[in-house]
């Protein structure tokens, strides 16, 4: 049995903020194929499909509150004065660096507190297939639990869902996302 | 339930062999924790690390059965002419094609059919600290596997082993190759 913890990720994670300073880049493929081995596990985990989806979710959040920490360190982004600019940033610089690919900001709501990110090809997709009996996986969800915890970190409350997915046969993936709130500092008795 | 299929992690890819041509180079961190989210949730299925070890590793396999192709396509690298010529080929072209960074081959045995692999750092374990009840985890077990899966493919049957792992205490991480057997090309009925 695990010990317990708050995250179902850091567990395995330091305390230690110990960030490397080097930049290592490589190819995705051993990327695509892990997260095609995490999904595969699930799904045997897991019974249905919406279930997986929520756990991908999940795990995406509590990778997106460490993974926040690591962004602000090598991009040197500061603080976003509108979603507009956040939008932006998650574009053409989060997506860049940890997926390589940069996705267009589009369909804004006249609001302006919802848009899509369109990708034209979603690195997590290589190679697959959903088989039939899959129809209701989103299989990227990871990604959506990402956004939505990098952001709550920066005191963002956001809505992340994909709208549309080439896996299920739409010609781009779409990720809707919308902006709920913005959340109070509040930091959680004990930290400093 | 999953499809029945003779590979765990194929059930999501596709049998087209539509490689992607452009190289999409990013950071590791994403991949780092979605790969520390698979071992944790490996944790929570399984009763003990061996099985852990052991369903790593398996993973890793059906990886690199997977990943050769891919790898022989990119680096255009030919057949290797002996066991030295390979693990050339795997420091300096695989390792730093997916994971960003070249270990060092040494401790050769006399025979010339054992080396190993140092990492002066592995991006697998960025962040990552074992908690005391996993001390038998080997956490990077995956990467066995994907040497053994991707060296099956182009013949050769080797034994893939941690010998050391900075997540143990050592100061370096080793992984120990041993070649077993140059294995004759058989394709499995049905296939041209």
């Amino acid at each position: 049995m695990l010990v317990s913890c708050c995250y179902e990720i850091p567990i395995f994670l330091s305390k230690k903020k110990n960030f490397k300073t080097y930049i290592a880049l490589f190819n995705s493929e051993l990327f695509t194929l892990t997260y095609g081995a995490l999904v595969t596990q699930l799904c045997k985990d897991y019974e249905n499909d919406e279930e997986v989806n929520k756990q991908l979710d999940k795990m995406g959040y509590n990778i997106g509150v460490r993974l926040i920490e690591d962004f602000l360190a090598r991009s040197s982004v500061g603080r976003c004065h509108d979603f507009r600019e956040t939008a932006d940033v998650i574009a053409k610089v989060a997506f860049k660096m940890y997926l390589g690919v940069t996705p267009s900001v589009t369909n804004w709501s006249p609001a302006g507190d919802e848009f899509s990110l369109i990708l034209e090809s979603n690195p997590l997709v290589d190679f697959v297939e959903l088989p039939d009996n899959h129809s209701n996986l989103v299989y990227s969800s990871l990604l959506c639990g990402v956004l939505r915890g990098a952001l709550e970190m920066v005191q963002m409350a956001v809505d992340v869902r994909f709208a549309q997915d080439t896996l299920r046969g739409d010609s781009v993936t779409e990720i809707r996302m919308k902006f709920i709130k913005r959340i109070e500092e509040n930091l959680p008795a004990g930290d400093e």
